[in-house]
């Protein structure tokens, strides 16, 4: 889309994998956004020193310390995001931090089960709610009709794992019974927050990223990822350009594919 | 059915609403189960004194204490149950304990979120775990062909609160986001269990009560639940007595129709 600009977004997790490469191809857009929120929950720690090196390459890039289960993270990089938007609101918070930990119907414990929920569903919804402010105002502050994420969004990063529906497709090989409850969990708090915030024209959708080959991707040894971060990425940057009203408190794949729940 | 006989049964959450009508109406079956587990955190409390005069009356029925979240409490029961089985096993597992608190976008909190996962979807999962040794001894010695209750079965009571695909229908007066996010998640639970045990021949479906007058259909005033706790009931017990291999790994209601997810 030509005139498609997104002024400000926000990514968590946004240090490695997916979340890294959703950072760049920000970076590297004709027109990239003023103020590219980098969050990961340890900047210091060796796994941010690519993500370091990239945000002193580029001043639009602001790396914020934010540990999605940990509510005074949450407010305090809310709070330094606000002031460096100077009055202006967020067009677009990407929930991107997940885990994904082996367990079977089996091995899953109640440790994991709640661990895994905590990062992928409970972090999402603190980060919204604490975000929240930032994106009405976004959407207060446009004179774009209708929804998309130059104006204000919410998107899950979810997965196909979490759709109940194609479950019968990857359960044998890929059980992660932890990984895909939170999911669809999560997938349930996107239809959620696209109810409650349809009234604020905040945009919500899920996005499935593929399987990609990421740390997260790959940690199934007998489990083949079949797309590149770059592929995956480039797929979901098109999607999320392309994201209105119609796909509003819906599940999609990197290649513009409404899934089922 | 005629023929349906279930030998064996167990319900948790049994002290009130929905699992205590469960409990009665498989006592005033023409031909009730020998063994009848009726669990519940507490059955020395005062919420358990209506279950336990049931108890004093019908020799079948065997109280447990359970409490599904304490994974110790849960190995009790089933070492106990075993016991009583005397070495057969457990035809019917119906994971029915689970709680509901207000909760909404704005309000809903970390604690609120993990512990009505825990409540309503770990708990269901350690239940199972700890009782699975007894359904597929069940399984191994019946003669039946094909899934059936009367063989072995898990029933996990979901609802269609739980459901992504139907929440525009209910979000504006119900939002309740952790019971619903849980609910969800426990449909996944079910479509792995039916992924996992169907070379066990254990039937998988999960449940949805209609809106109940009980504590948990009661709890928001503006919300009027349309159904007795008898109605309902009277309708699970119609759709578990006719639940086959064709509904193994679906969402069914009180009616017996197919929900989406």
């Amino acid at each position: 889309m030509a005139g498609f600009h997104v002024r400000s977004v926000l990514v968590t997790g946004s240090n490695r994998g997916i979340g890294l490469e959703l950072i760049k191809h920000f970076i590297g857009k004709p027109n990239p956004p003023e103020v590219i929120f980098a969050t990961c929950r340890d900047p210091e720690g060796a796994q941010a020193q690519e993500l370091k090196k990239l945000a002193s390459k580029h001043p639009n890039v602001m790396i914020l310390q934010l540990e999605a289960t940990d509510s005074a993270s949450i407010k305090s990089a809310a709070k330094k995001a606000e002031a460096r938007l100077g009055g202006t609101g967020l067009n677009l918070l990407i929930n991107n931090a997940g885990v994904m930990l082996p367990s079977t119907l089996e091995s899953a414990t109640p440790e994991d089960m709640l661990s895994v929920y905590n990062t992928n569903i409970v972090g999402p919804l603190l980060v919204t709610q604490a975000f929240l402010p930032l994106l009405k105002k976004a959407a207060q502050g446009s004179n774009q009709k209708g929804m998309s994420c130059s104006k204000a969004a919410i998107v899950n990063i979810s997965t196909v794992l979490g759709s109940i529906e194609k479950t019968p497709e990857t359960f044998s090989f890929v059980p992660v019974v932890s990984y895909r409850c939170s999911k669809a969990a999560l997938n349930m708090l996107t239809k959620c927050q696209s109810m409650g915030y349809k009234q604020d024209g905040i945009l919500c959708t899920a996005l499935h990223p593929g399987w990609v080959k990421t740390e997260l991707g790959n940690f199934q040894p007998n489990v083949q990822a079949d797309l590149t971060v770059d592929e995956s990425v480039s797929g979901l940057m098109k999607v999320i350009c392309d994201l209105s009203e119609k796909h509003h408190g819906i599940l999609m794949s990197w290649e513009g594919n409404t899934l089922p729940w």
